[in-house]
């Protein structure tokens, strides 16, 4: 059985996550990780399985061994649909400058990722909650079609695909229950330079609800009944940002599924739960922190994050 | 009768705010304000008379007409310390770029500041709150000596004076009860990266409250008591930030004298208001939207902002 948090009397309803497997090499200004576990769907589906039984749809290459396949399947994750294909494992090597909001890339090889197409069995098109990461728009928008039942879904993006992609993305949000996105690109998708103003105009060309992820910032959450703010968790040992957004993104998705319900309350409460566990995710290098956190870690720090909200 | 906002049964205590007047011109991508009012005196000075009782301390030219001092006047402030000497007013211009969170300074000339050394009559030495403004820190330590009967003192400062004068400035913040400072100044001072970590090291460095001012992020109250977070107005027509941090400082001693409390739950409210106030400010160039605003409009926007926090 593995450890999730119980937010709910009754079962929670399923995650699916659909995402880059990859291996990351990250040097920050004190330290390097060398080809450690990464990926929007890796981070997305560890942070939701702390909520909801999680599916895993993606692609790694041959040198994706069973000691990494095992880690997920530590967390309860069903990985039947992450397949291994003939190639190697989507690569990225970056680099983070002093201040941590700053990051160039080194190396992108998409490798095996080149002609990825998800493949959704029956009962995965069927998931009640779907988390699509950042991948070229119009994979998202075929994924989008193969779903089922009006699941609720959410789609993260990032820079890259906003300035190749801008008019496809533009239609997958309106496709879409929830967009995740960072201050900096939701400024450039809407073509605005304030992100409190860029959070609304992304409602009017079609978001139904806009999460946007400011980092140390906090996040808002922008919804037809009006805006939501929430800080940031106060971490004192900062050592690697990579998967923050993408582990903020699996935590609310699964968060909702635990739930079953998707309304402004439990959005609010889904984003507190998100920013507790991004908050993890950055305390160590890929996976580790968050890995071996807990429920009990998760909860105290949204306990905290309450706090820092109440008068 | 001065138009206040009513926040405690009893009459407000007194502020005094010591701190530059000045003509400011300034150049924003779109639009251009020639030697209009501004400097951080001015700006703490119309934000507190919006909750008690202020008085002025500056040192202004020849070129200050009385239809500035009128203005003064017409909100109340007591503009008797408000000295008018040989010389030209200190005068700032400067220039934002196009996403507001960048500016350069473009012309800045001390003129008859630049032998400025505050004089506080016996009256004003006892205002039980009091606002200093980012002067030379030895001006500041100056100031604080000179007062009695342990008011709660605020200080304010720029990075200008970070750089130049830093370890004067660490002596400042021992003596007084609160410190404005913004999140990439604090991380200077501190000479820590993240803001959230400066503004707890901060505190350790012997200032007793730190309020860090994010701007469009909001603000964060660090106090013996914890950590509080404050979300930003959604501002949809910034015209001008000039004085937005000065407003926002003004604003809170302002709430504190009118509930004449300074406890950790009055601070949090008090930073609400403030937030409040300053968006106001940055709607228009100098004091133009924020001296017309009214309380109604700031009650207004703090109780949205209330609305932003709530679950």
């Amino acid at each position: 059985m593995v450890d999730r948090l119980h937010l709910a009397d009754h079962e929670p309803s399923a995650v699916l996550a659909i995402g880059p497997v990859a291996f990351d090499t990250i040097i920050t200004p004190t330290q390097e990780g060398e080809r450690v576990l990464g990926g929007s769907g890796a981070f997305a589906s560890l942070a939701a399985s702390y909520f909801a039984p999680t599916r895993l749809v993606g692609l790694v290459g041959e040198d994706f061994g069973d000691e990494y396949i095992n880690r997920f399947v530590k967390r309860g994750i069903d990985v039947s649909g992450l397949k291994k294909g003939k190639g190697k494992t989507f690569y990225w090597k970056g680099r983070y400058f002093e201040d941590f909001n700053k990051r160039e890339t080194l190396q992108l090889d998409l490798n095996i990722l080149e002609n990825f197409t998800p493949e959704l069995t029956e009962e995965f098109k069927n998931t009640p909650y779907v988390f699509i990461g950042s991948v070229d728009p119009d994979l998202q928008m075929n994924a989008i079609r193969e779903l089922a039942d009006e699941p609720f879904i959410v789609v993260d993006i990032i820079d890259h695909w906003i300035k190749t992609k801008r008019k496809e993305f533009l239609e997958v949000i309106k496709q879409v229950d929830l967009l995740f996105i960072n201050d900096s690109e939701a400024c450039v998708l809407a073509q605005e330079g304030s992100s409190m103003i860029a959070g609304q105009k992304l409602r009017e060309l079609g978001a139904k609800t806009v999460v946007m992820k400011k980092g140390e910032h906090g996040a808002l959450l922008f919804h037809e009944e009006g805006i939501f703010a929430a800080p940031s968790y106060p971490v004192m040992n900062l050592k690697d940002p990579t998967g923050a957004g993408d582990a903020f993104a699996g935590a609310l998705i699964g968060y909702l599924a635990a739930v079953n319900k998707t309304d402004f309350f439990n959005l609010k409460h889904g984003v507190i739960y998100a920013t507790a566990v991004a908050s993890l995710a950055i305390e160590d290098f890929s996976w580790n922190r968050l890995e071996s956190a807990g429920p009990k870690a998760i909860e105290e720090r949204y306990e905290t994050l309450l706090k820092m909200m109440t008068f």
